[in-house]
């Protein structure tokens, strides 16, 4: 039996991951290689013999998939799952949508830098004609995002690990959470303390496991960042 | 928009209906028939401009997948899913694994018609020496069924339904519960206020939305028990 219980998953590579694109909150779908990776992560969470009692993932299908992906191949599909927008990608605003190498020649390498790491800076907000464009899945939030920074991604992520995972964690159990780049960044910067400095340079792979045992007590961090392949 | 507001289906057909052997709790996969009747049940639904608040269904993957197809193919699968035991198929206790045509052989086809299809009889029960290959999943169980008539299913499928899923329409939301012939035929029976002798009628068929409209008031049926195709 393992001993971690906790592991952070940001899904396998996306369609826009491939073009490279901002993608946020658009709900763009795994890529066929996203979908491999999403297979090759299951492996190496079962070679560590690890048996979930919750998964969390976002309303965005790309992190739904892997953890369905993953799910389906640890023959664990009937554990229960919570979705949340909360764990939703960092919405990247007016950028969403754009592709990474235009945007640094338009606007050069630092900002775009600074858009992509630095943990204050917004991106350009979305415009307000679009803000009506509203998916049904938003529907019950009293504010709906228009372009969120690092912090600002973790302002609202912080909620839903304080009421939701938290409770899970200190009975015991094993929690695995599905998500994205930012929010699992945002994930990190909590459960390691990093500085505004610090979480800059945590860079999330797709489609790789990362593991944690964290004290029943005080969720402090025993052992991790652990990456399984 | 439809005025539907409670869709029931049974999964698809699995590899063992396919093999017409007795199912119950045992875990068996949709057939390749299985997922295009999931397909073929999600375009009817689009048909129907079902936009879903809830989906249920068990701890069983034949009807975990058939929710994942539908919703995947509806792009809605970010709504929020509940599994429950409570929705599993009737426990088909020592018959489980059996060749229908055979135990017919054996028993006789009014004993097995008896058990298959009457309220109240019971399948031989599951002989004790298998009662302690329990699943994890049935961990937290006061009592594991060794073996149930439909009247038994329908007692543990109703406190499913009137906790968890009157809520939803009582407050005019939308729900689909992806479940198993017997389970669903336990909520017809209290949905529809059939007798003991009606329900042994009723048979569903695999992979085919079974749509109801109910009174927000007192979930008195207004429309159904009409077959979406």
């Amino acid at each position: 039996m393992s001993s971690y219980n906790l592991i952070l998953i940001r899904h396998g590579q996306s369609q826009w991951n491939q073009e490279n694109r901002f993608t946020g909150w658009k709900d763009i779908d795994l890529s066929t290689q996203g979908e491999k990776e999403a297979k090759k992560a299951a492996e190496s969470l079962k070679k560590n013999h690890l048996h979930f009692d919750l998964a969390c993932t976002s309303f965005l299908k790309r992190a739904i998939r892997t953890l369905w992906i993953i799910l389906d191949e640890m023959d664990q599909m009937w554990i229960p799952v919570i979705k949340s927008w909360r764990l939703n990608e960092r919405h990247y605003g007016n950028l969403t949508g754009l592709n990474k190498k235009e945007t640094i020649e338009k606007y050069g390498e630092k900002q775009v830098q600074l858009w992509r790491r630095d943990y204050k800076t917004t991106p350009p907000p979305l415009p307000t004609s679009e803000k009506n464009d509203i998916d049904r899945r938003y529907k019950d939030l009293t504010t709906i995002p228009t372009g969120e920074s690092l912090e600002q991604t973790k302002q609202r992520v912080l909620p839903f690990w304080t009421t939701t995972v938290n409770p899970y964690l200190q009975q015991g159990k094993t929690v695995l959470i599905a998500a994205h780049g930012n929010s699992i960044r945002a994930l990190i910067k909590h459960i390691e303390q990093l500085s505004n400095e610090a979480i800059t340079k945590v860079e999330i792979p797709t489609g790789v496991p990362v593991a944690y045992t964290l004290s029943k007590k005080n969720l402090e961090v025993r052992e991790g960042r652990k990456i399984l392949l």
